[in-house]
């Protein structure tokens, strides 16, 4: 069975996951660029933009992760793009022009029907009216692999207040927001079963993975958080 | 001119500064002694006890710089104890026995009037009715030296949304609490005027300073950030 994993999720020290006024040109909200700096420079990230070097260190380890056995993504709408409301045409494909970095179906959330795009490197848009039902599709797209939940904020909240997100990895990042799309306000985690699993410092963030708690095993009561 | 400094203050990665439910048995609030892990190994909370040992590392360092200069120290009600509404007696002298860690003045906010109880090795709990008088009180008594805010969340809220906190060290600990008292939820920190000043992994916590915003020096555009 699939599992839904949130990798590389950004918020602030505040808990922010984007700051305030978002628009086109700030899709990130106002300063919300820079919770994302410690993925800059690393190797992974550069490969997406076709380029070279960049570092091999813990962060990089962490955006590497988020890549593999993954087979299908979902994502809120705003994070697909600027334009809210019914489709006026069919012109926006998204901010990463003709060769997304996803390279599988991506189940985009929105209540205005849309036909697929289908994008250059595998990559195809397709939409999807209901967190379920974009669960249930990009499960059967996904087949022995996984699905990764991109964001934002409020899609993730969504899919973690359901009770359907497997594994989540947020980066705490050294910005304060002060405002804007709040992760985890009103969110009981462990009410919902989740646990602290890693807790790591990297170079530019300190990164956190949450997991649903695992059944108590006989064999041992150690707890499995990974810090140093 | 005393600073007003906070230190040592841990929250959870959903932000909490205590669990929710805070009793006489649980003062921290359910699972909130989870969030202090991180400094009981370390050689400075160990010799508050008046142990000896304990590591020496940046969680230690963490600890220790917030006795360095602390002339006086201002803390909420609930920190001093479990008693709500007017004093019934004399009886509660605080959670930490005869010998306080603390050998300054300690300022203890409470709209209820009460006689200053001396306690041995030099504290002093005083009782004040109002974050200003006490802020007066507090630098008075420190003269030269700074004013450490103990907490909890609460009354660090009412000083930082009325600008008088200087220093803030905050640390992110590996926990979640779904609910509780939120350190940082509806306070915006850039518009006070704080910025991430130190961003610093431990080996139980990350370690957080915000501090006012220090005006662009012409020598320089760096920006001071710790980091590693």
């Amino acid at each position: 069975m699939a599992r839904l994993r949130v990798h590389a999720f950004s918020i602030s020290i505040d808990g922010y996951g984007a700051g305030p006024r978002q628009s086109r040109a700030e899709p990130l909200g106002v300063g919300g660029e820079a919770l994302h700096e410690w993925m800059f420079p690393t190797r992974t990230f550069l490969a997406m933009g076709k380029k070279g070097g960049g570092t091999t260190d813990v962060d990089d380890a962490f955006v590497r992760r988020g890549f593999d056995a993954i087979g299908a993504w979902i994502l809120g709408r705003n994070m697909f793009g600027p334009i809210r409301g019914p489709w006026p045409d069919d012109a926006w494909k998204g901010w990463w022009g003709d060769d997304p970095p996803y390279h599988t179906p991506v189940y985009v959330l929105t209540h205005h029907p849309r036909k697929p795009v289908a994008m250059k490197g595998g990559t195809e848009f397709r939409f999807v009216g209901d967190i379920h039902q974009a669960l249930q599709q990009a499960a059967r797209a996904a087949g022995s692999q996984d699905i990764r939940l991109g964001g934002g904020a409020s899609t993730i909240r969504q899919y973690l207040q359901a009770g359907l997100v497997d594994e989540m990895h947020v980066a705490i990042a050294p910005v304060v927001l002060g405002s804007g799309e709040h992760l985890l306000a009103g969110i009981d985690l462990p009410g919902l079963g989740y646990e602290v699993r890693e807790f790591m410092p990297g170079s530019g963030a300190t990164h956190v993975v949450v997991a649903r708690k695992q059944p108590p095993r006989s064999d041992s009561g150690h707890r499995a958080l990974t810090t140093r």
